[in-house]
């Protein structure tokens, strides 16, 4: 194989691929990058069997080929390569990388052994821009768990319906949902895509509001498609949460806020927050006024801020960082949020693009 | 106590003295930082005991006194709250801090606790440019050594001999020399600064070259005084090693450099190099052409540098990371290398302001 790439070009499908590499595993072959050249593209791949990520790369083959090179020290070579024409030999195995005055060499492995990317339907595609995607994941993702025991947490509901893309994510103490209006009606579809596939993702996308990304949905996997990328992850199995259950319109306190404020206040309180002792932000609602207080072993804080209040007054406790992190995935200026009781979930929600809800935490006395 | 001082001021101050805050401490006391309004001044203070700093405050005082506040906490209290004043009361050992809406209530210890720093004589001082005097050590502090095994090469050399001030570190493997002139004359003086405290002074330096630093001092400390700060640092004691006889001004080979085409090619070659198996850079040095080879058990590289060059061809090992240090620490945009043989030292240098030495090391073939 002899190939001549743009060293910038390289780069950069390098660093497209290298986030399906993964970290730690017992098989060798899946801490290669593929370089294949055996058609007239030269596309590279890395694939950790459950997430794999293929992108093609603009460059002159000046002779067919395929190898697979280990992604760590190709990764670091390319990255640190003058700019310039890259040159990529092989001879059996060993591969040789030139470019400027430089010439490394090392031993690649037989591209035959790499485990190929699972097939998947691509002939019927739901369409969004690259930005919205982006946007939905992280505006989102945060909410699932990132603990393995229950495998569906870990995972976000992509669900299509009509001209509507609902993403939802949970973790037991918390939900996420963002829904955003597609160009068209497509059919339904509802698919648990792995939360380490979407992280992925929206790192990779570019966030170009002009471009579009492609979504194919199959039996077990899901594709995404989009610039000379794609990323093809296992589906999660199983029954999704019946969220729309748990979400109620009904409250009888409602508040609206400076979100910005807010999010202040609790950034501060969460200061005396230590991991062993897990304690909770009060919130004594009255007529106009949001006080919040948080005690712990550490020191006491104490704030008031301006609120407009209709319904109740109420005292409540959370968690401050599922506020924060709430609070962070919302662009408006001002928040609603919807209160039923002390022991009953908040919402931190608009019309229709977004809701949030947080459950409370029970606390001994408000001194 | 009750003091008002602008958030601004107060987090650049804590900002200051947190530095000689030591990170692990069987004295619970040393963890504080020293808020003192006894007299006209607010004066806050950190203390180790190898190293201290005291800087003022601006701020209003509407009632005098002393407190030790835990460092970490106050300092991460002052970093979030909203600008504007900052309010400071103490009620015996109870301190509130005030700011906007926003009210904190932390413990903390009693002022007389805290030990005091060491009072150094301040009669005599050296002056220096705040900027020269970071430079200065941000050139050669990575030649010492980190090793507590030898406490004297933790530290650096302070060399003031008439209108010169030389600064030396070497940490058994390379050596690292700077000379700055000083605006006038003065007592020669010598002493071992302990790397961490030159370390944190360079951080807190502004860097301003029109604003002086003076240096004070005596037998067992050093004080540095600049702007509204003073760092008390403990001297090493012992004598440091006789350097100038490791000097040397002879040469078989010169070669001239682009400097950093060099230090690009040595950058790359630290790829292969793995912690376990320390494997040296060769410089295979002809006339008009520097090569550099490096091979382990990750791969091989060998690349082609453009050099001028006087006397003989020469083949040497170094240990690229120590000729990426001493490269790093040059502003020129060509560097002059002198060679005496495989085994003896190499000596990047120029006329007066700076000389790196770095031993070779050995190797066993070069294909």
């Amino acid at each position: 194989m002899k190939l001549i790439i743009a060293k910038e070009n390289l780069m950069s499908a390098v660093m497209t691929v290298s986030k399906a590499v993964p970290s730690k595993t017992t098989m060798p072959i899946l801490e290669c990058i593929l370089i294949n050249a055996e058609t007239e593209k030269i596309k590279l791949t890395a694939n950790d069997t459950e997430l794999g990520i293929e992108t093609t790369v603009a460059g002159e083959i000046a002779e067919h080929g395929v190898i697979a090179v280990p992604a760590d020290i190709f990764t670091n070579i390319v990255r640190k390569l003058p700019d310039g024409d890259v040159r990529i030999d092989t001879k059996d195995e060993t591969v040789t990388i030139r470019c400027g005055q430089s010439r490394f060499t090392i031993q690649g492995r037989d591209g035959q052994d790499f485990t190929q990317l699972p097939e998947v339907d691509r002939e019927y595609a739901v369409e969004i821009t690259q930005f919205t995607l982006r946007d939905i994941i992280n505006k989102t993702l945060f909410s699932a768990s990132t603990n393995d025991s229950n495998k569906i947490m870990t995972g976000e509901l992509f669900e299509v319906r009509d001209k509507t893309l609902r993403v939802i994510a949970l973790d037991g103490h918390r939900i996420a949902i963002r829904s955003v209006e597609l160009r068209q009606s497509y059919d339904n579809e509802k698919a648990i895509i792995p939360g380490k596939t979407l992280s992925e993702i929206s790192k990779i996308l570019g966030g170009d509001t002009e471009k579009t990304a492609k979504i194919y949905f199959s039996d077990k996997h899901v594709l995404f498609a989009f610039d000379e990328t794609i990323v093809v992850s296992r589906l999660i199995d199983g029954e999704y949460f019946m969220v729309d259950q748990m979400l109620s319109k009904d409250y009888s306190t409602h508040i609206r806020i400076k979100r910005q404020d807010l999010l202040s206040s609790l950034d501060r309180s969460v200061l005396l927050v230590k991991e062993e002792d897990k304690k909770p932000i009060i919130f004594l609602i009255t007529d106009g006024n949001l006080e919040l207080r948080i005690s712990s072993t550490i020191g006491s804080m104490d704030e008031n801020l301006a609120i407009e209040k209709d319904g109740q007054d109420l005292n409540i406790g959370f968690n401050p960082k599922f506020l924060i992190d709430a609070l962070r995935a919302i662009d408006e200026e001002e928040v609603d949020i919807y209160l039923q009781s002390s022991r009953a979930p908040a919402f931190i929600r608009d019309d229709s693009t977004y809701c949030y809800l947080v459950l409370p935490v029970n606390f001994i006395s408000i001194d």
